[in-house]
């Protein structure tokens, strides 16, 4: 069987979950205090920084689920994740409004390919 | 480290990403301006398109993800779904409402099973 | 190819698909009377039974996706989960509030590494 490996656990949830070649994170803004585009702008910072934890890279991305707060933030994101993605090797993804944690204008479900051997 | 496999990039996302023997992607209707039975009748047959595409079939979808626009229209998406899975071996499911994209009546995340080989 | 294996079919859904080291379930109550409390404290009895029946354990979820009918519950579910967890290796989990169907408190998306020999 594959080993899984946790990284951040907290008591309530792990940062991250790698199992069988495939890394799983949510990411929030840390800073809640932030607008929309300051939350938008730490997630994808944030993305990249995890990326890199775990040896992977953006255009390893699989699969990207967001939840907005307000979908009138959509092209707001879209601007921002343009720039961000670039690569041209994108992940899925799909995006919908949900009601989100107070103070929360975004938050994402990623999974990424890592090294099997990670 | 296995391959990933992208068909039908656009800058902003992939179609379709494949992974370590799984596909996943994010259907739509395409043509957004039909009403609700329209929308998901062209999502179910673009699941089909899919499907065929990356050589698996309707038996070997592992997990599909519902939103949509207005719970009401679960009574009807399970009329056309359970006529459209029929095989007998269906994929798990939730189903649930969400905010969509303007026109948007249903979104759905899916994910298959395809060869390892593809 | 990995075989998959599919366990409670209905004519809608599988309550389990295992594919390639994983398990994918969605997990309501099966008592939807219950009040909020009751109904989260269902679902995680149900979640250590689906996960004896695949033979993996609460140490070994990857991912919960949690959707809530009222965010308001989240600090209840908190509670509960944390009670529910406590062994120090827990899943990504995201929460968020969303339209569930009629009389539904509570929805969770669950995966979990399995054998792959299962």
């Amino acid at each position: 069987m594959n080993e899984i490996r946790r990284i951040g656990n907290s008591r309530r949830w792990a940062d991250v979950v790698i199992y069988a070649g495939v890394a799983r994170w949510v990411e929030v803004a840390e800073d809640i205090t932030a607008d929309t585009t300051g939350q938008i702008e730490q997630v994808l910072r944030q993305i990249n920084a995890t990326l890199a934890l775990v040896q992977s890279d953006r255009e390893r991305l699989l699969e990207a689920l967001i939840f907005l707060a307000d979908l009138g933030d959509a092209s707001l994101l879209n601007q921002l994740w343009d720039q961000w993605v670039e690569g041209g090797n994108p992940p899925i993804r799909a995006c919908v409004q949900a009601g989100l944690s107070a103070g929360l204008r975004v938050e994402m479900v990623l999974t990424a390919a890592v090294s099997e051997r990670l």
